[in-house]
């Protein structure tokens, strides 16, 4: 059983810890971007050291204390609000801000749970490196959150997850202890993998405090393009030749659908859009090569093959790096259209890569059956990630569907989980997604994941209710 | 608790299982390659199905039977063999050696355990694609041993680890329950990582049985050389410069020290070395690159910017294939010539990259405090992953240092762990480095894997003695 943060353990950390750490608890800390989830209480906690928050933990687990650590507060999954429960201790790590350390050298940095995903960008490009996680929420997530939550974006298909951007950690654990995992090493065949663990544990499993995170060489060069395609199986064919062509250097292909484009004509006429016709399908494609090697030729190249092979039919390759940005900027501002326009019902989905077409289509078959909706479908096909969003018809608005919602989401998960798919892609499971993922694990795996939860938390203080329904 | 496998239990088996399953229990399964351990006893069991292990498993974790999981019997610390305790049953995955499907589009291959590590390589290649891992025993290496140890091997610096190269596992679990986590997916964030939990356990947390491994594009273009090198540190300053260059192209850099050259022409003169002289340092370079770049060319230009730069005064370019396998037949003998001098000590470890001129110039200090060695140091630089060898003398033995053997470990392992490094870089702790990771581990990390092995096996069963010890 937990209990509250009551005003005599309230005492107890003011004893603990300085004055700073306690800080005014504002709305940001109590709901999520998209509105879903709502708090009412907390004790927010803000410590600047690594000791103090095992100080903190260590206290809470005497006495049985909620906590909800706190990172940026991007997640799209209600992970990091508790709606219900016991008044919980909201632990931001907002003040643990500092980069420890860059060796170059290594291509390794080590930062504190609190920086923001573009600072760390920012310090790896003063360093000549590239720190390869690129997502959305950038410049208010912070890398503590993206590695609790392994968030993905749009690098995925070169670089991997944020999972595979880290060497090591350090966590503070659900009884206060703190395991010194912060690892420069490439190599490490020393026990269990406690490091993947705790990445994606959504901060069930203990605080990430700082993280060895790997840089990567710049690529020398870097080029950018629309490509049209006829069909998504397409984009599957011209992916392959990509990759065939540019040996490993594709670092993201991305698909996108005429409906985004008309969402962003309606909702955002300011985005310049590649093509005079907006084309049912286009991808967009990043590529970096080594020295040597002219980007705009090699894409140029592509397409003529992408052309001869009757894939594409029309492309622009981008000249300048504001044009690239200009391109990026297109596919940015797709989820911003999409929230314009109101979604029905969002789906952030993954399916084997070479099911992406028969997805697509036995997906609008399904929800033809439903009801008449827009469908923006576009995303990472390079990774089997898309997201699959559902909008009301002109003239109709989200609410007119809400009877709908529910059906819609089993329609699109059901389809996923029978085709092999994961209906969390990206954005963990969090407490939106814990139904589902007990709907659709296996109850082998179910049960392993009840058994570490409880191994190494057995009060269930960190972040009750995250991946695994509280104990 | 454990029971040996008794007359009575062998009955149950027979029962459950086809004759097939039963195999005559040959002087291979008791013993290592290097002779370090030796068994005497087991009852040997092939099963041909993931059904059937689970069977076999689910009624070892009812009598408390131990399992020593055996692949393809090269691993080097004793993972595969117990020495000590009741008489086990030792479940060889030989016959589970299908490749169960392969999805080019999706970069995917479906295999059984079993399967042999050149086996897969060669499948992909008949695919069009690349199976990044490769090592020196992958003629006789098993894929499930492969994953179990988070095997290394010459790719790591491109590719990564064998941890790397899987997207999902079959794993029968400690209790006989199979896991199906045999998932194709790039992207799937649906609870905590149990395939990394599983990848470098060793046996000791379940038997994989399968594993969906990724495969690559091919390089388009591969080249080799040689580059002599001034010292160590000008190793690193030429990874960078390469990095730099070949924007992510380099896929190996290994050094090699004049002691393995000499070992070379002592033992096996018919190998080709690249240099009249043999250099004091040289590496050994791989690059593979898109399409339009010319694989000596680029490696002419690099070496043109080494020599300007003062790292390097002779190189080699492989000018074919054949000369491509000659330069890397070099590299992968130097194990083979260590074993015919016979080292006293052998080490495989790792530092963070930075430190490696350091941790070279300091081990030979304090080797050279305890007596007069040859050392052969070499290995995979790029990853901070050397093998640091240490031989006689000529005229002496291995034999005449059998006093100083311990001395010199603890020498390396404390230097190591001092300058925060690995004792275990690629080969894992099984059974020989269980007190090395007690003694350099910090006690959080100890208590850790204690919880973990004892909730997911309680009784246990799995593979005993191996990373935990014996319960």
């Amino acid at each position: 059983m937990l209990n509250p943060v009551t005003n005599a353990i309230e005492d107890q950390l003011r004893g603990l810890l300085p004055e700073a750490c306690f800080r005014p608890l504002t709305a940001g800390y109590l709901e999520e971007p998209r509105g879903r989830y709502n708090s009412t209480e907390g004790l927010l906690l803000a410590p600047e050291t690594t000791q103090q928050v095992s100080d903190i933990v260590a206290l809470a687990h005497r006495e049985s204390v909620p906590i909800i650590p706190y990172g940026g507060g991007t997640g799209l999954v209600g992970g990091q609000i508790a709606p219900s429960g016991p008044k919980p201790i909201i632990l931001t790590l907002e003040r643990m801000n500092r980069i420890r350390a860059v060796y170059p050298t290594e291509n390794v940095m080590i930062a504190e749970a609190g920086v923001i995903l573009a600072d760390i960008q920012a310090c790896a490009d003063e360093n000549d490196r590239l720190f390869a996680l690129s997502l959305a929420s950038e410049g208010s997530a912070r890398i503590g959150g993206n590695l609790a939550t392994n968030a993905g974006g749009v690098n995925v298909l070169r670089y991997g997850n944020a999972r595979e951007q880290c060497l090591g950690l350090e966590v503070v654990l659900p009884t206060g202890e703190i395991w010194n995992g912060l690892s420069r090493l490439r190599k490490d065949n020393t026990g269990y993998d406690l490091r993947n663990l705790m990445v994606g544990a959504e901060g069930s499993l203990g605080i990430i405090t700082a993280a060895a995170l790997k840089l990567h060489p710049k690529p020398v060069a870097q080029g950018t393009a629309f490509f049209t395609i006829k069909d998504p199986q397409a984009a599957l064919e011209l992916l392959a030749l990509a990759n065939a062509q540019m040996g490993g250097g594709v670092s993201a292909f991305e698909l996108v659908h005429r409906q985004g484009l008309q969402f962003l004509s309606e909702t955002l006429p300011e985005v310049r859009q590649p093509f005079e016709q907006q084309p049912e399908w286009m991808v967009l494609l990043d590529v970096g090569l080594p020295h040597g090697l002219d980007p705009a030729t090699a894409l140029e190249a592509l397409f003529e093959a992408a052309v001869e092979a009757g894939l594409s039919d029309d492309g622009v390759i981008a000249q300048s790096q504001q044009q690239r940005a200009d391109f990026w900027a297109l596919r940015e501002n797709i989820p911003e259209a999409n929230r314009r326009i109101g979604s029905v019902s969002s789906h952030d989905i993954s399916v084997p890569i070479s099911r992406i077409p028969e997805f697509i289509q036995r997906g609008h078959q399904k929800l033809a059956e439903i009801g008449s909706f827009r469908i923006n479908c576009f995303g990472h096909v390079g990774d089997g990630n898309l997201h699959y969003n559902v909008f009301p018809q002109p003239g109709k608005t989200r609410a007119d569907h809400e009877d709908q919602r529910s059906q819609i989401k089993t329609a699109v998960h059901d389809l996923v989980h029978e085709m092999e798919g994961s209906v969390s892609a990206e954005h963990g499971i969090g407490r939106l997604k814990v139904d589902d993922l007990e709907r659709y694990s296996d109850p082998t795996k179910l049960a392993m994941l009840k058994t570490i939860k409880t191994a190494l938390d057995p009060k269930g203080i960190m972040n009750p209710g995250v991946i695994v329904r509280s104990l």
